[in-house]
């Protein structure tokens, strides 16, 4: 299956553009026989997350939802996008949601590790670990940003079946070990696609690195961005995954309960 | 602290030839003005599970114990070193021990991870943490090889407060992904030292990938050996260790609670 990732700057604020940037490159990505199209976090809204929590209104979300499933729709592509997402309680999230090409919504998840003063000052944590979903015959599950730097995470979506990670993120200029060590590692180690899509140029004084990247389950990396915009292609399969789960069997191999007793999921 | 690593090829069953490599690579390693040096996974009597355990009288254990422990308070360094132990319930373990430079114990481990059917048949698999000690003023815990491409692993040791991990290790050919991109990412993801000390050359059929690393609390190698016999040193630092933990707190903001609902460490 060819997936794309788009990796673009956002402007802050103007969900116009930033939707019309989005629709350009499902365009680009279905014409060029992609199945999926992978987006960066917050990227309707541009990664800002204090002044998006002041200034956009959340009445505004489900317009905004509505939009996107149509350019699923219209393009006949998955689509991977992440928006906030305003909790039962009121609180905020930060929320990636997956929809199939016609629209429906497969999976959505909200990010569990914020990172820094500023995520945490405008959202809430999520809780739930990411729900593992069919998507054309291949087993796939969200994480955001921050979340995949934890193999904890990745490991909780590859044992509860993952083939194929899809991460929105926002990640900062100077931190290229994250594409470039650590996900090449969580993608060998759990023997799974990971998929991650960052913004590239300046938003709200935010540096952005590019560096979107695919890495592959033998921890070899399929696709690798440069700093500047870019739509990234890059074919990910079953069989992949089989082949490097037979050849090391690191999920079989593991230890949970020698884990729990160690106090690696707290006492 | 400098650190020394002792990559070389072992002579499978032939002990005095091992401990005799051992002994000279302490020599130069304390000219050299390291503190410790560390040895591959079963140095002493050669990575061959199967034929070890069929041919290694377990009464020569404590002598050859006695012997590291010379090596050790005549060269006045510590000293890591792997051998088989028997367990109480009379079953084997892939252990390694470090002593400080007077011979002295500081602690020992058995493998818990283990790796194909060669050890699975030779030995059992612990289930204790590796414990952390104070080594002159650093963390310091072991794993051996396998347990080492395990992230809970790591983990544990890292949450249990470890600084530098000390990594016997037999490592076949065609695996250079553990060393370069999985054990960097260990060291990052949760901020410590790794270092890494592999077998180079042929032993009982097994080519050895050499290839020994110590990785830095920010994913950075410190020092990477080729394919030969080499002596590798590095400088390891707790200053190293906080500075990394204070730019980006991932043992922090890891959410132990969260795994343990999502099954992380089992049901």
């Amino acid at each position: 299956m060819l997936l794309a990732l788009l990796q673009a700057n956002a402007v802050v604020l103007d969900t116009e553009v930033n939707l019309g940037t989005i629709d350009q490159a499902a365009q680009r990505a279905a014409s060029a026989g992609a199945r999926l199209l992978l987006t960066p976090e917050l990227f309707t809204v541009g990664y800002a997350p204090v002044r998006v929590r002041a200034e956009l209104d959340p009445d505004s979300l489900p317009a905004l939802r509505a939009r996107l499933q149509d350019i699923a729709r219209r393009h006949r592509i998955g689509l991977v996008y992440s928006l906030p997402a305003v909790a039962p309680d009121g609180s905020w999230r930060i929320s990636a949601t997956l929809l199939d090409r016609d629209g429906t919504v497969l999976t959505d998840y909200a990010k569990v590790h914020l990172f820094g003063e500023g995520e945490r000052k405008a959202f809430g944590a999520g809780s739930q670990p990411p729900a593992v979903v069919d998507f054309h015959g291949i087993k796939a599950a969200l994480l955001i940003c921050y979340d995949v730097e934890f193999p904890e995470a990745v490991r909780t979506a590859a044992t509860h079946g993952a083939q194929l990670l899809l991460v929105p993120t926002a990640l900062s200029h100077g931190f290229d070990a994250v594409p470039q060590v650590l996900l090449r590692a969580r993608a060998l180690e759990s023997q799974l696609h990971v998929a991650y899509a960052n913004h590239s140029g300046t938003e709200d004084g935010c540096m952005f690195l590019g560096g979107s990247v695919v890495a592959g389950p033998d921890g070899g990396l399929l696709a690798s961005a440069g700093t500047a915009a870019e739509l990234l292609l890059a074919e990910v399969s079953v069989d992949a995954v089989d082949a490097a789960r037979a050849a090391v069997p690191y999920l079989a191999d593991r230890r949970p309960e020698a884990y729990r007793a160690w106090g690696l999921c707290g006492s």
